[in-house]
């Protein structure tokens, strides 16, 4: 990917040199997420010289791409006026963003530099539930009303377009501000002058509720294709938009926590090269606690056969390959049914389909497991290795490849239903992922081990 | 998440019924996306029925949604004509990614029934690498000149608007087709009808290159929140525009693909539901083969410890738990690593913090973990579970501590080092996850276990 924006090694230098003119023209010419980059390789007591150098609206951009610590450096040094400026420069989806991660007193002076109305619908969504539509909505969509023309349509646009998030769709509503129907900016492009916007407009259309979560929202956005997605009440009056960029955010958080999930670390938004190790091991920690507690029950299995496995120490030799390949085996299908179920091609419903698919799967997988591994034994372990406990008694890889098959279904069976259920009982599914499953499938494959050794083996 | 669209069971009814007008209705008040999983319900045999049925160009939003097989279906069932109708009202990056799973005699049929221009572009397009800038592009994007009036412009959108992806943001190029600016409906529609395009045009523009990976692609469009993308070549020549809709389906698959991969699956890009157990045990056996067979070497550690293992059975009981919190500890790391690189937060020049980092998060959770796991052998094994291997020798809870603490830090080691050096190397940095560092973890643990357990236990 390139850019013509310029290098940020150049704005380092001439802010060095104190050229501050020559630093203006250069940062004009560059993208707010640029200068918000920029600015992380500035100590932090120049921000605000660098802050007042862009011109209003650039600055209120920049200030919108940077992390909240910066964020909240730049307003302790901001005057009350120049607040102001940034806040009138801002969505306000983004002045509500930043406010969710200012500290009381922050908030407080951001509230009271408001205008009453802007601090009248910043409280509004402060009051959705994290994670719903209406926590990430903008009130600044463009509304229409039915029985106006083409040529007043455009007429509002031009006023208002500055301060609206979107002017590409348009929103029309009644008296009583119910959403009628939409309208794009190239429906109206396309159209006379004099054609009557309640004739043109599409009243077919996807729209979210207040308290829909935010997940669903972007679905909805990625699904349809959409630029912005309307936000309703109950009674389908029209209270915000949500626009494809914020859908894109949210779609990229759900999966960082998802990954997260998986690998058995708690969820952070912070970037990973700005979170101190107390944090990451705060996120780790209890994780790793409960996992490793859990491992006592694989513990007590194999103290309780400690006698059988003094007899035949072979044995032993295989516990690490039978767990992780059941383990493996067990995360192949819970990552497959989780991704499934966040994407919503997996439902509850469903699960008849899934057992069936993921029996027939592990049947095979488990068929070709245990022969390959029968070879490899004799052939590695018994003759290459010449390890007399093998060679002399067929019956010992006969039980490890008999446990192995075992374990590979009772792993998929695990990993696939455990997901679903979790998801039917409220639960994040991801939470089923690997790290549990493998406990799980852990103690599963040691009691199959030791109950077929003791069959096949008689210890 | 709420849509006016009727239910599909409605339409099921409709069509089972035969009522084909009422059908029509209904159908044109959904959208495509959900018609298309409306066809899923419906017969293959009658989905020709349904298609024409729909509006030319509804139908052609629908055929876009469907899957690659039921697209293959459909297409064998059209005549010529119909054929040449679909293709005549779906934009053209559409129609490359359609063509791109088709088998040849059917785009063979496609690229027949196409206009000598389309089939001239399609070729274009086709000759870029996968996953290239220039393979997902869109050559329909309205391009204005330097010196035409806001006016000019407006009469040109007017007239084209219908066959372009987006007239949102429009592209200004000179007459070697150079791309020189960027002007959104939004400046044009605020701007003087005799405003001059050049003079309010915007020369501050990102771009990419038709070689460029789609992933650095979506990573732009999400980053400057776009709605669109240029694409030039090495002559800064305008070839094409990347819309934000396929920017996410992008993002969206190489989240998968990142998934897949950590659970050592090979990525496949069908729903779950449509994909065959073959299809699964194909993509999931030679991980498990290959992790299997890799086992050997734990094995083999083991059997060298055997003589050990039989003086204090004890030991064995703790294998699993090492061996577990090894691999979720490495696992911890590694995805927190892999992420960070796949969102572009870390670079290869970030090692020696990455490892700094990572150093000290593993010493505190070694110790954590040390301490909690001395204490828990102590009162549950050596008391409640009355073991006197472990309340007679207080030596062998602190082999298995020393053993823990020594483990979690060589798995965050390992663990957040191979991502970064797989991605300097120039492999997918996600091969590098889970099981591929279980497996080496497991291997560590044991080798620091059994020489622990003999400098601490003389055995």
């Amino acid at each position: 990917m390139k850019s013509i924006s310029i290098s940020t090694e150049k704005a380092v230098a001439l802010l060095e040199a104190k050229k501050y003119s020559s630093l203006r023209i250069i940062l004009n010419a560059m993208e707010p997420a640029d200068i918000a980059e920029f600015m992380e390789e500035v100590p932090k007591e120049q921000h605000p010289v660098v802050f007042r150098i862009l011109p209003k609206e650039l600055a209120a951009d920049v200030f919108v791409e940077m992390d909240p610590d910066q964020q909240e450096l730049l307003i302790s040094g901001f005057s009350d006026s120049e607040l102001r400026e940034v806040l009138d420069e801002m969505y306000l989806d983004d002045t509500v963003d930043i406010i969710e991660e200012m500290p009381a007193n922050v908030i407080e002076r951001i509230l009271k530099n408001s205008t009453p109305d802007m601090r009248k619908v910043i409280n509004e969504v402060l009051k959705y539930p994290k994670n719903s539509a209406g926590s990430i909505m903008t009130t600044e969509y463009v509304s229409l009303k039915e029985d106006m023309t083409v040529a007043q349509a455009f007429e509002i646009i031009r006023k208002v377009a500055i301060d609206k998030e979107t002017i590409y769709t348009c929103y029309v509503t009644d008296a009583k501000r119910c959403l009628l129907g939409l309208i794009s900016a190239k429906t109206l492009l396309i159209s006379p002058l004099d054609a009557v916007i309640g004739d043109i407009m599409d009243s077919n259309f996807v729209y979210v509720s207040t308290l829909d979560d935010q997940e669903d929202v972007a679905k909805a956005i990625e699904k349809y294709d959409l630029l912005a997605i309307p936000v309703v009440d109950n009674e389908q009056r029209l209270l915000g938009i949500v626009t494809v960029d914020d859908a894109i955010d949210v779609m990229q958080n759900e999966a960082e926590e998802d990954f997260a999930v998986m690998a058995a670390v708690t969820p952070t938004e912070k970037p990973y090269l700005k979170t101190s190790p107390f944090e990451l091991w705060k996120a780790r920690i209890p994780w790793l606690l409960l996992l490793m507690i859990s491992a006592t029950f694989t513990g007590m299995i194999i103290s309780s056969f400690e006698d059988a496995l003094a007899v035949i120490p072979a044995l032993t030799a295989f516990i690490p390959m039978l767990m992780d390949t059941g383990g493996n085996s067990g995360s192949q299908a819970s990552v497959t049914v989780i991704r499934g179920i966040s994407l919503g091609e997996i439902e509850f419903r469903d699960i008849g389909k899934v057992i069936w698919k993921e029996l027939r799967t592990a049947l095979f997988c488990a068929v070709t497991l245990a022969v390959v591994n029968f070879g490899k034994i004799i052939l590695v372990d018994g003759y290459l290795l010449n390890n007399p406990a093998i060679t002399g008694n067929l019956m010992v890889p006969l039980a490890i490849c008999v446990t192995l098959a075992v374990t590979v279904i009772a792993a998929k069976m695990i990993g696939c239903i455990l997901p679903i259920l979790a998801k039917k009982l409220g639960f994040d599914p991801a939470v089923m992922a690997s790290p549990f499953i493998t406990t799980l499938v852990d103690a599963v494959s040691l009691l199959v081990y030791f109950q077929i050794a003791k069959i096949l083996l008689h210890c």
